[in-house]
Order: C-alpha cells, then sequence, then structure tokens
C-alpha cells in the first residue's frame, strides 16, 4: 500500500510517500515540499499547489492520502488560507480516486508514540526511526508530513473511523 | 464586462452572472446555486463544487470573478469547510485566466445601499432595483452572489484594491 501523507500549508506543503509493506513495516519512497513565493498572488498560490498536488498523485499512484485535519484557535487569517489550499488537494486525491483519510494532531501524536501530548522532536525521532532515516527531513512540514502518512500505516484500515466524510 | 459574483460555501455555493453595460447600467444573465447533498462525502461535494464552478465559467466566459471574502468569528469547523470550497472556485478562475476581486461584507453592504450596516433585506431589495428583477432571488446565497458581482461592478475598475493579492 502506497501512502502519499500532506501537511497543508499555502506558503509549504509538506509530502512523504511510503509503502506499508506486507510484513507491515514501512519504508519512505520519497519526500518533499511544494513551496510557494509570497511575491505570487494568492490565486496562483494555489495553482502552484493544485499542479504539484497532481505532479504527485501522477507521479506516485498512491492508495491513500493521510492529510491533517486543520485546527486553528489563533490566527483565523491564517487558517482560511490553509484551508483553501487543503480543498485543492483533497479534491484532487478524490478525482483520481484515492482513498482520504484525516488525522488530527493528536492522532498523530498517539499513533507514532503512545503518547498525545508528545513533542515535536519526540515525533520527528519516530519518523527517523520507524523509516530507518539518517536524519529528521527538513522542513518540519515535509517531517509532518511523512508523520501524518506513517499514523495512517499504523491504524488498523479496517477501523475506517478517519475516512473523510 | 461579464462579472461571475459567487457567494461560497460547501453546501450552497450561490451565483449571478451579470453584464456592465457601456452606459454603466447592468443587466442580469443569469443566476442559480451549486447545490451538494449533506449525503455526499466532503472531498466529493468539493469535486462537485469545482465541477459546477469550472461549468460556469465555460458557460459564461467571465471577465471577473466577484466573491465574497470569508470572515468568521462563530463556527471554525463550517469556516474550514467553506475556505475548502472557496480555494477550488478562486483556483478555477485563475486557471482560466478570470480577473479575481473580492469583497467584504462591509464592502458590499457599502457598495449596494451607500450604508455599512444594512440589513440583509436591503441589500436584496437592492440588488432587484438594480438588476431590474422582479422578485428577490431565490436562496440567499444566490441574491448574495448578485450583490457581490453588483459591488464589483459599481466599483471603479481603475482603483484594484480589491484584487485578491
Amino acid at each position: 500500500m502506497i501512502i502519499l501523507g500532506i501537511d497543508p500549508g499555502y506558503a509549504i506543503v509538506g509530502w512523504g510517500v511510503i509503502e506499508k509493506l506486507n510484513n507491515g513495516k514501512c519504508r519512505v519512497i520519497d519526500y518533499g515540499s511544494i513551496d510557494t513565493d509570497k511575491d505570487m498572488s494568492f490565486p496562483e498560490r494555489l495553482y502552484k499547489i493544485k499542479m504539484g498536488t497532481k505532479s504527485l498523485l501522477n507521479a506516485f499512484n498512491p492508495d491513500v492520502l493521510a492529510i491533517e485535519e486543520l485546527f486553528f484557535n489563533t490566527n483565523i487569517t491564517t487558517a482560511i488560507k490553509v484551508a483553501q489550499a487543503r480543498g485543492l488537494i483533497v479534491e484532487e486525491a478524490f478525482e483520481k480516486g484515492v482513498q482520504i483519510f484525516e488525522y488530527t494532531p493528536l492522532q498523530i501524536k498517539q499513533g507514532l508514540t503512545g503518547y498525545g501530548r508528545a513533542e515535536k522532536k519526540q515525533i520527528q525521532y519516530m519518523t527517523k526511526v520507524l523509516l530507518n532515516l539518517k536524519s529528521v527531513p527538513k522542513p518540519d512540514d515535509t517531517a509532518d508530513a511523512l508523520a501524518v502518512a506513517l499514523t495512517h500505516a499504523q491504524t488498523n484500515n479496517f477501523l475506517k473511523s478517519n475516512l473523510m466524510e
């Protein structure tokens, strides 16, 4: 099973592609980020994110998109921009027939460390270990994308409670 | 100049198409709504909204998309869903080469009634009068879409302060 993990954003969209092997372990296939320049208009940034997502879906042909659920308590303006970019990513995956699952930050923390209040550093450490990486991928958005992909891999796939409704 | 006005949403996307004539007056071309069923998954709703937007852009070939800016003080969950749909609409317009302008509820009220604290009924009344309609279009989302299109028509187009950056 090929899983594309996405950490949504509008300046940086982190992505990571992993394969869950038959023995239950995971191997990393590739990771990176879609970056948009602050000098671009917002609609142009959305366009670049859509095209980047399309390329990822075509290049890796994932079975699953695992994406962070959006929670915002602070900056509503940022939240609305991130959400606009996220809509494009989710729609592209849907159109390609990819199953979409979403995970909250709490679920990611619990999934990878067993502890819902784990620090970012602990999540990054577990991501590095589970994927047998030499170092934590940069930027953080990319590490976060691999973490949400791993969370899906470690979740019982018969329990589809996180399927995006 | 053909203006497509959009009131973004995920259950109902209101739309209205008007033409600004050389004499400065406006005539209505068509209006309606893209509706998505609550039984659909959210990604499927996004897909339907994207396809509906594409159809509108192809059918009416607008010069301008005038769209409401999102402001939310209350329900953040709703805000994030509406924003995801809005991102798709904006991106489709950008991809088609349509200029995109956004207006706040305050700008729409001031643009149509000269009064920033106008009631919804007053906005709807002015929309009906300015477009020479027999009645206020239903649902409210459609009337709101025509109102934002009219706001653009009545704004000095050389002042591009509302161009979406």
